[in-house]
């Protein structure tokens, strides 16, 4: 096991998450490289200090730029808004650092199709935030439909939801500026369109509608100037996979008392599966032609048989939590660098995720359905 | 309390509903009419000649034309395939009976619209059998939405799930049959949009994506013969409401594992329900505001606080089942018979729902928004 | 199918719950004894004569006595406080009626082997209004614990937890009387017993905790002037069953917050089963040794595999819901009668039962195991 | 922030937990103490070099006796079996150190009491590994209790039952050894009689029944020849509290598939709440006197109003999992080292929890209630 130095860009929500899982990672997976947090870059002077101090790391910055090129590092882990995702991702693949970048990993598919050609043209790896399809549960599933224990599927119900801008008081942000590309169908729909797509493969087309339920919003918290929003609150949108069946996607950040309603049923003709994330450690799965009188869902639950729930705790029922998904995130990404298979969601995926946003949003401008290109 | 004779047409599943709510109705309701059994028609005489004996009608009758024309009904209730629907209360109306006719009331907008301009220029009560929202814990979110309590809805997600076409060695039947209108979206679908329609008023325009997942069935029972299916398993619509909100319904016959997956999700900016048939005696209510650290969804278990639960039971927690809620509807109807407020839903709210039916069906064709004509 | 008359003491919730099944099971059930509502008697004018005319009965009477010597009657229904079950039931056999009771049977185990004996000598056939053992989902828990498909049953914990005397303001009536038997382990423990005894077989001894909560209740509904509670609102029972296996039994009124807590979990060495009344459509059968990482708890949900359910709805998952528990009841006793082979609850069962409740007070009093005598 | 050397001992489940959640705390509590994992201890050799190359100790020592005087450490984890824990305790108390010991503390309350004494005389910090009622939702239970939101607690109805024993083919062991204490009652009872203690405070008295189920063993995995079995598989318990109400309470490793049955719930005369660590970030709550036809069991999701669930995630729903019980439980520890306001659960409380165990050892052996004394 040798060290590798990691940079962290944020430290805000996703910015500990991404600390915590770089801290836990090498304690719980067998991997051979054992990250070392060397830097932090924010320009909050104090959230910035706090969490030299607080995660670990050995030296902090105010200036990114410093970060993404100091030779120590290896991973640079990109936590902003996503709006200067681009900018940070090129620095630090020009740097030839491996790029770990928070979800969605551009306002648009045209940045999201420079950085991946960026990294693909440098050889750098790339992981994308997309921790909750790293639910050993979520694999489960994909495993069950790849294998054909569902049989053809026929359909797909997703839906993430949670309620952080429902109320009118909460200000005017990064969230809602339309520089940052979509609203709820870019930071919460990515998140679910990430995971049908790597249950069921890519997506064909769309059919959307887009509303702004919270028109205006202070211009900072507790202001009585408000500004105009132009981004979407909640996002509807019907697609067609490519392997033929359809679905429907809800994406809803004003979605009163949900605060991790991401999940889904499908189904198919040997088979069904229904998940949420508000109950991370089941998966309901029912099988079709079983014993007359005793037919049902059944709740499986997360346990060792689910790699890798094993190396967390030896004993069934016991429950991942979410920093635990980020964990896995990054045990993947380690060992895609270490030369091992990616598991993805690299860049390539998340533009592939970040194409069905964007024409999402502009089938519902157009009223029609479009194509993915 | 004084007798009004009942005639029952068709004696199966709804037919056995139907008698079997007549039947209850005065024990357990205070009405003034009191229903009698009088005539069961059915052209299948074993069927016909079961129905007699143990549902307790009077008489029986091969031929339905004798029965909407016998002088002892008042009530004509209509359970057979909606191919037929027309047909028979159009007679039964001339006749002078009060009509009560099942789900989906007719194979088209126009069939229905027939039917409703007969009834209101005869001045007949009609009912149609949308039983699922008598279910008192509807009654109370109809009422709480009305009363402001939720604030302005933000958004609608319904879905009408169930299984028994997933098998592809199910039969071609009326069911099936294009010449009853669509499929899963007239079966099902009429059911969850007349919920969204009782609970939230109007749907303005919908964009709908209807598919067939059995391309084609056995001509009968057993038969290797197949014939195409044209109608569709799956329906998806996207739509607005007239109220402003907008939301995404399914109907689906195919999703295997679901016996009565009826149930939306409902927000609003001051709270937010949820609900299945699955577990009819529970509403899910969340109150926006509650007292920090304590704030989450409540589980409203039916009980006599909910009219007209302690009708049936004077306990909570009791639990109405599926035949309950056919006793409420037959109670509504007459109640209206006798100078009540009609309750609905009438021949003219079917109507309602079936224009959004067939708008569907044309906007899954046309592949494209449509307004409710 | 003939007619039967039918008598019924007492218009409460039982006396209702009644009524409402004998006017709906020979539309339900192909039974071949077709219930009238002769006569209802009741002290009270105002209820008798609701009752009368509300629920159809033929007559009315404020004597009971009256009604159990009726020669128009071959069925008398009792659903009067238990204090005063054993002279009606005596009354009414003597008659040479046969005889519904409602539960407990009676307020000690010796009343209840009087009245048993009675019915035996008689060759009358009784029926004790134990109605949840009824559902078609415990009927299927007992017959697979009787194929062993759990193997060797290892344990039982179960409960019946409600709230309606929670309240310390709930006045003082027969239920706290203590010329009634116990108090929650009466009323609600002869229930669970009643259903632990269904499943698994004879109790062979108990230890039992009995416990008064509410000290004093009103003489009357708002009165000032309190008496002295002597009986338990919370019964704590550990069992031995004579099978050999274990379990704890709680009887508890109040319970705040619960409505419907009848319920338990069953464990066997191949397998396990959880049911509660607050679901009573759905039964948790866990089946040991499954696949490997796809074991789980399965819900089964009740539907036309499980009969009678089929009866009353042809589609699974509809629902049957508390009045239906007691018309299966009702046709079960009917059946009996007619010569068919006893379900029971007899008033033999019922004394079984009683026994098990009287050994628990005493176990209580005397703070130690007794067997069942 | 200063660092602190740790040891450990054991690199079993509850080794590697420990670890995890040493190496995780300082960066999620703004802790004053940074643990260092400076030394393991084991005397398997594959299972030591593991655990100090996997989990970063900077050394490794087959024999615990060093470890335990080692003057590099001042805190000295326990996670061998039960019977060794007195032994190794007293020495690291000897050596001075801070000592945190996996649960149960000992075989018996006597040995309890030695630990106890030999650490309060030497003033050293002690933790037992009771991780569950760490969970922030627990505390809020706790605190609601305490505040008399829920009135006056009138019973509690706890349950721990996994099946993990099981299987006749899990071989004999130490879990089974009598020398360790109990069985059941000890590994799975010590967490809810702890949990029940945490929530309502002492026990006064308690009546067992403990039974062995699998009565043999295999010697070793997939021996033939089997070893008779002396110690419970289930033990049931009916308690008083010193507050002055009852319950029940079960402990039981042959539940057939139960992972993580560990639960309660606890009525009151204002409210109830009821919990499972199968959901373990969800608490029902039940408030008497709500408005009417409004009331209902609340799920209260955790989330950053409850301390310290913010630490983890600053996002409400997202989750905890098993091993961030674990990181708290050790903030909480060196927080009590650094001067802190000691939370427990420390040697006197598990010396408390083991009188409790030892008490329904002999009260079921006497087939009699008995105090603890």
């Amino acid at each position: 096991m040798r060290d590798i130095g990691v940079g962290i860009i944020g430290t805000g929500f996703m910015g500990k998450a991404h600390a915590f899982a770089y801290r836990a990672v090498s304690g719980i997976f067998p991997v051979s490289l054992r990250p070392v947090l060397r830097m932090v870059a924010d320009n909050n002077p104090d959230a910035r200090r706090a969490a030299h101090r607080q995660l670990g790391f050995e030296r902090e910055t105010a200036d990114w730029t410093v970060l993404v090129r100091d030779p120590g590092l290896e991973i640079v882990s990109i936590t902003t808004p996503n709006v200067v995702h681009r900018e940070m991702a090129l620095a630090a693949i020009a740097a030839g650092k491996h790029v770990h970048c928070e979800k969605p990993i551009a306002p648009s598919a045209a940045d999201a199709h420079a950085m991946m050609m960026a990294a693909e043209a440098k050889a750098v790896r790339t992981q994308v935030g997309y921790n909750y399809i790293k639910n050993p549960l979520l694999v489960l599933a994909r495993d069950m439909i790849a294998a054909g224990e569902l049989g053809e599927i026929t359909g797909f119900r997703g839906i993430h939801a949670e309620d952080y801008m429902a109320s009118p008081d909460v200000p005017y942000s990064w969230r809602v500026d339309p520089s940052g590309g979509g609203g709820a169908v870019a930071d919460l729909g990515s998140h679910i369109v990430g995971m049908a797509r790597f249950l069921l493969g890519p997506i064909a087309s769309v059919n959307a509608d887009l509303e702004t339920i919270v028109k205006t919003r202070p211009v900072a918290p507790g202001a009585s100037e408000r500004r105009k929003v132009k981004v979407d609150d909640i996002a509807r949108l019907t697609v067609r996979f490519a392997r033929g069946c359809g679905g429907q996607i809800e994406a809803n950040w004003v979605a009163t008392g949900r605060t991790m309603d991401l999940g889904f049923e499908l189904y198919g003709t040997k088979g069904s599966l229904a998940f949420t994330q508000e109950r991370l450690n089941e998966l309901l799965f029912y099988r079709a032609g079983g014993p007359k009188g005793l037919k049902g869902f059944q709740k499986i639950e997360a346990g060792p048989e689910h790699y890798p729930y094993g190396l967390f705790c030896v004993a069934p029922g016991h429950q991942l939590g979410f920093n635990d998904l980020k964990t896995i995130e990054v045990a993947d990404f380690l060992d895609a660098i270490a030369g091992g298979e990616p598991k993805g969601p690299d860049f390539r995926e998340a533009w592939e995720i970040q194409k069905v946003i964007d024409t999402a949003i502009r089938s519902s401008r157009e009223r029609r359905w479009l194509d993915i290109a």
